[in-house]
């Protein structure tokens, strides 16, 4: 198992919690909030290969993916959601990683099916923000993705990173390295330090 | 005509007319009644076949299949609506059967196409409530199957069993008859007994 | 570049805007904001395309549409914006004009995979309307198709239409522009005069 896997499963886990979270805060049932985090934590990826035709599914080819990430949402009501507020700075720091993970994950894909690097970029922004969409859409949210600190732009700016080196001919692992370094990096950043990107009101 | 064939058709019917009165409700126009009509009844089996990449899709092999939903979700305003309190039970115990049915359907269909069981059995439960689903999204709610009694989880238990007793080398026929009592008595119960699986609430 | 394309151009362009001012209404930053936009001018496309199974998408084949629906949606924000409501009508006739192109491109693409009729005129409206109905779910909102002046009628209607003409062996180039200025007129029409069609209310 390579290091981008190791950081892929790592990266469902965390995003199939926050699903589990935020089904909670919905009161949902157990069901319910084991659904919503499956599809918080696949359902990026899944409509990346929908819309890139790459089938099968990753959870088809790998069904394990499934309980992994069903068994971190139960997990997560049952065992971590009393200590959440005092490990809200690890889970944010996982998060980020996770979100830098699905990005270049998703650019790779794209690249190995022939896509071009415009629709690759596209590919990571979706493999890393449409988890979240949908879990903030299934939890009748406005998605939190379009509101939050760079959240976006930061998958935006990391797939478009990760091009560049592999333009510049950087190999392959040095490049993946650099691009979760930085992604990660500017995430916590603009946590950290409350950046947003203007925001447009209007009003009719 | 076969047997499953026959309860399909009911099947679509009934969650059409859910769809639709769920619209109602909202006080969308005749086109929003029938639209959300048609999503409610063919939507499961779509997302089904669209991850398994199960191309054509049911309603387009069998393009009637619109026309049976327009028209339910038509029927369902103009005649059914005021009697629909009266009917209540029976109305129920339709859309029971109808769980059960889309569940089976799911499962069969993933098996046919190859795959694992648990992905079946995920096929099974995407089939059966999927639709629900967007009818709730479509009409700004949070998802109703994440809170009703058993719904999700009926779809879960009546998928598994129909694995076992294929697995156990009962005939298909048997299985399949088996199969819908049970999750249709499942059901039932859950109703009419108002059993929960428990709630997960969580609080910032 | 037929009259077809140019239009298609000017429809996707439009529809971008009035993602990105939905988008604007609920506060979303600029990433949120070009995000709406492209999903509103493409998505109905992309169902209409995963649905019928026919890779690539557009956007996948032309991956400048997504620069476009971007830079439209950017320069709805900074420079339009202010003059919306005087360029309102402008909008509104702009606006009408895609819906009729876009169902038509649908129905055209469904013929040309071989379809049947009925499901050729699913196609063309999912076209038409699917993309605002994903602009008002991400926006949180009753998708406003459901509610709004024969906005979707007029897309049923504009497909039957083109597939009467070319039924009635009318040569392609004139069944377009006559569907299209008919789908452009109704839509006017019921705009002006304040069209609807009738609703269905349903209480508890």
């Amino acid at each position: 198992m390579d290091l981008l896997t190791i950081l892929f499963l790592i990266g469902i886990t965390v995003e199939a919690m926050t699903g589990a979270l935020a089904a909670g805060r919905r009161s949902m049932d157990l069901f319910g909030v084991m659904f919503v985090g499956c599809i918080t934590a696949l359902g990026g990826g899944t409509v990346r290969d929908i819309v890139l035709n790459a089938h099968p599914l990753t959870w088809i080819e790998h069904p394990p993916y499934i309980s992994v990430t069903a068994v971190a949402s139960l997990v997560t009501v049952y065992i971590f959601s009393p200590y959440m507020l005092r490990l809200r700075g690890f889970f944010l720091a996982l998060d980020a990683l996770g979100l830098s993970v699905f990005t270049v994950v998703g650019v790779k894909k794209a690249i190995f099916y022939g896509h071009d690097f415009s629709i690759a970029i596209f590919a990571g922004i979706i493999t890393g923000i449409f988890g979240g969409v949908m879990r903030d859409i299934l939890c009748d949210d406005i998605p939190l993705i379009f509101k939050s600190e760079l959240y976006a732009s930061v998958a935006l700016v990391t797939g478009i990173l990760y091009i560049l080196l592999i333009k510049l001919m950087v190999p392959d692992p040095v490049a993946v390295i650099i691009t979760l370094f930085f992604g990660f990096a500017l995430r916590m950043l603009a946590i950290c330090l409350h950046w947003n990107i203007p925001k447009f009101e209007y009003q009719n």
